[in-house]
């Protein structure tokens, strides 16, 4: 951490600024220049928040972290790539995972419709909503434990490993049963005692980047189910919001290439709930893809305009048939491969 | 709600709209334009997602929603401003509240210490948390239980009725026990099943607003924990996430008034965690007030450099001790009272 | 237009709305429903600002406006997608297009030996600035006249077409004289005055998206080009200003299958303001044309750490020999093309 | 400015950076610690992208600027506040200014009589759009030179200053020859060739902050204007772009001390353009006036439902004149006065 002191600063400040932080256990180191004085902090753990602490005091003009605040999930920590496998199903390999399915679990035939369609196109996930969140409490919120068990079924039919929501730490041994990935939402992602509890849960998590997340602090969510000794945690973009009202959410298809150079986790995107509509999700789904994702997360309807949520942003059965191909095609223009399903280059 | 057909939509996929609506249980009204056909939709109660379900429908091009999603917090449901009584503090009268305290509970000698010297200054309620939201897993997280009987002494000691946060469902018996009003944070401003748990509660809670939250789905965040029968409901504005890195969040003071035309709850600003800078924490206190705030929650520590948390933007004793005078002269000029501190007008 | 009037609103608060919009010239339909009247308001042309204007009287909850404000651009006006031909380059086709070349023109040197090597690579179109907007004025500003004259001979030695900026229209002229495409950077994206002059000027227009310019606003910039009888606009997304520091601007790369839906004028990405950092542009210009995109503009300099201007985000000679075969692979992948380069797909 | 290397950076590395930094004529300076190198960079002046140049350098982990990009804008440049005589009105002392007057001047009629109503309540400028710069090319853009000969008759009345928004170079001349103050709107705030030929003009200018102008964006387009040699800048704001549509802008009210704390120009807000709706007027400008802002601009018609652009913000004569003594109240609460005006505080 360097210190950098006003102009003016006198050297009583100075003295101040070196006392606190010996007497936090550091060590400082002075440079004198024409014009101020910089002091250097050495030594470790830094406290995460020394910065804020040394900038309120008198004299000092800047504070600048030099070492991350986030670790697991760096390049520094583990130098591999993270590979996570799920049954038979690796994330994070040269292959891309597609995992789709619909918003919310509705009914037995609905899911376990959806999962043979689905698998057919290519996907080697299942997706479903239980538990749902939902901006009003008048919404549907999902089936619950029928939601769980009909996920189950919809797997054993079809041997797709499936990944639900889990709101709230209460839920988590009940959805353990069931899923095979635990997924947390845009809404949860700063649920810091939601995040700590899956992370003793011991199975795989994807955490959904938060709606004004900063991607340092997206690692640091992630550093939540980490440092409770789980290290498999699959990030996924999904929109961030910002001022533009023609989408649902901005996918920040750039969050793709900076999180793999900050973190060796892998990164899947999910067109769905970026677009928000329908006939935007094949573009973000290859776009996701071309910039280097590491799967998409889709969401597909029987019957879209009867969903009990998001339908507005689900694909049908056949739009979906329809994408897989495109996706296999630019995973092997950009050096994946979407295995299952031949790349039909469009001409 | 009504929706708009396109330009060129068909007899057909008008018809198909009519059957949907009606399939629904819902009436369809139709008006035939020169350009465009247009259906009303009417009965109730509409399915909260219905303008989602049908904007997906061939040949729609724009579905308007015309009621209002949120109820329990809107005029129409309570034409009265919502009172709430905390022991013997009235929030959301013709008085401006302050509540004020440490970010973080350290020790029985910092918050009861600080719980004088704020009552001495005007403020009306002691703030402080036990349990703290960080967004790093290593920084300092809060004293827990010992924070709680902390407030509780300080209370004791100072007759100041106490407002904690709480984190997550398994802690609100705990924290129930000690509080008087519970807080939520904006990082959980939309974790719906603590809102709803804390709805059971049955003490007033404090709902900050999320960095990203629009205001209608604040107000819908509201409505979870009003739907389990709580109205004592405090809203708090605390800054937004802008572009603007000159402060940690960007207060929206236009949402003082903007709420205060759609609900009848009390409405605070947060000026400390808006600005993340002590020293901008005095304009952004007295402009929470002129726009008309109920209320404002401020950061106060014997020794803001040495604060676990948040010093950055904490007030010492004697800055909030100038700065009540001057919110209670701004209180007065725009028809409102902070009536323990003798308004100083700076000339 | 519909206004929708409040449950509560009185006989004479409709008469009232009514007889202003006769006024107008315009017809007005009632449709009186249980709990509301619905003021349907026919005839055009609908004043551009008459939703603002209904909106302040008195009873009136809501106005919608059912046509678009944008027109020339629209696909209602045009059916078919714009083609713009510049000099034997073809702009909207089914083969994508890559401008490349320096930020700013430095040298003869340097310009003209960039040329050669982005045409070498693939690059169909020259660019180049001679005229440079700086946030700060102690900034480099650009060569003038000399830039322009160094991008005309490096055109007549490559054959490449060049597009440079022109700021302020007391420059038109001047430009004229030299470049075969107006550019309009995104801090002029609202500089309506200067869309105007350069209408009238008689060559195509790139008109970059603003940093905070919502889609319409963006067509209804180009409407100011196009109105003054020029239909020849390119429009590029360039990347918006969001919350997230990580990269210069957030490539908001949505915008691209958006805008394809609203109008058929030609959509390009330029990914090197987007991201701000060289490493990151290859991944957001492979996104950009999976998404869709007809086109890049990307910055390549002979020692991008000597650039004077935006060296952090401009692309080596090699790394652009590097992208654009893989730029080839992902076009090819969507159903479109770049023909000078061979589509190598890395395996 | 201060050059981090990577942890692993190597002597050779280290040794490329201090070469570049001397090939610029300035001085590095080293200090090895146990973990990285570090390197300062001394002499002056430093370019203004030096901090862009060298962050691309193999090895270079961060680049630290000390110094402020913005010099005349800044205390260190000059230590007094900055006050402006505008006529018999000083804008920057003790009084806070408040400029009101219709959107655009429609009529001779309209203005005069805005303009006496304006006065009569404690107004001390005019302001009036002559050249209105409008989103979209269809809407009313302003009755120009006549415009601003009806300004000039409105003074004339009435003795009050005016101020008007100028939009392209083209124009200065003929506005230098009405108006008191140029007024360069929030969508030409960097524009930087027309800040350019303001500040040659002589006369002072209120800039207006762009939509998505960071604050230190702004006062380096101030610069623009101040390095031509004008000193007199006025800056407003007006609202930014957020993700929340209940405002048309979000008022950065926070912008205010920020800028106070940075510059020594004044610094004015526009609540009218911030807020977009009438009724929300009076808590912006009040809330304005007690986070410390020199002054307000307030859009005031004789028939705001009948205005030609921005009916929907403008106060009506009685709300003016209703809002004044409250914004006198609130200013003297805060140490400032509004003298005209009665400050009647409401009980």
């Amino acid at each position: 951490m360097i210190i950098v002191m006003e102009r003016g600063a006198t050297r009583e400040q100075v003295d101040d600024i070196v006392a606190r932080v010996r007497e936090l256990g550091l060590g400082a180191h002075l440079s004198e220049g024409e014009e101020r004085t910089i002091v250097g902090v050495v030594g470790s753990p830094l406290p995460p928040t020394l910065d804020e602490q040394l900038e309120i005091h008198a004299g000092v003009e800047q504070v600048v972290r030099i070492t991350k605040k986030y670790k697991l999930s760096g390049w520094d920590f583990r130098p591999q790539k993270t590979q996570i496998r799920v049954r038979d199903v690796v994330i994070g390999g040269d292959e891309v995972t597609i995992i789709a399915g619909p918003c919310s679990v509705e009914s037995e035939e609905q899911t376990v419709e959806t999962a043979r369609a689905v698998k057919a196109a290519g996907a080697r996930m299942l997706r479903g909503g239980a538990y749902k969140p939902r901006t009003s409490p008048y919404e549907f919120r999902g089936l619950g434990r029928r939601g769980l068990e009909i996920l189950a079924l919809a797997r054993e039919e079809t041997g797709l490993p499936v990944i639900t929501e889990v709101m709230t730490p209460a839920d988590i041994a009940e959805v353990h049963a069931y899923t095979d990935v635990f997924q947390v939402g845009a809404r949860n992602a700063q649920n810091y005692l939601l995040l700590e509890e899956i992370g003793k849960a011991g199975k795989p998590v994807m955490l959904k980047r938060g709606l004004s997340m900063q991607l340092e602090e997206w690692l640091l969510a992630a550093e939540y189910v980490m440092s409770q000794g789980n290290p498999d945690v699959i990030l996924c973009e999904r929109g961030i919001r910002t001022f533009e009202p023609a989408t649902r959410n901005t996918l920040d298809v750039s969050a793709v290439p900076v999180i793999q150079g900050m973190s060796h986790l892998p990164v899947f995107v999910d067109p769905s709930h970026a677009a928000g509509k329908r006939a935007l999700v094949p573009s973000l789904a290859l776009a996701g893809i071309a910039a280097g994702a590491d799967g998409l997360m889709i969401e597909v309807h029987p019957s879209p305009d009867h969903a009990l949520s998001d339908g507005a942003q689900s694909l049908t059965f056949a739009e979906f048939a329809a994408l897989t191909p495109r996706i296999a095609a630019v995973a092997q223009a950009v050096g994946r491969s979407l295995p299952v399903v031949d790349a039909v280059v469009s001409v």
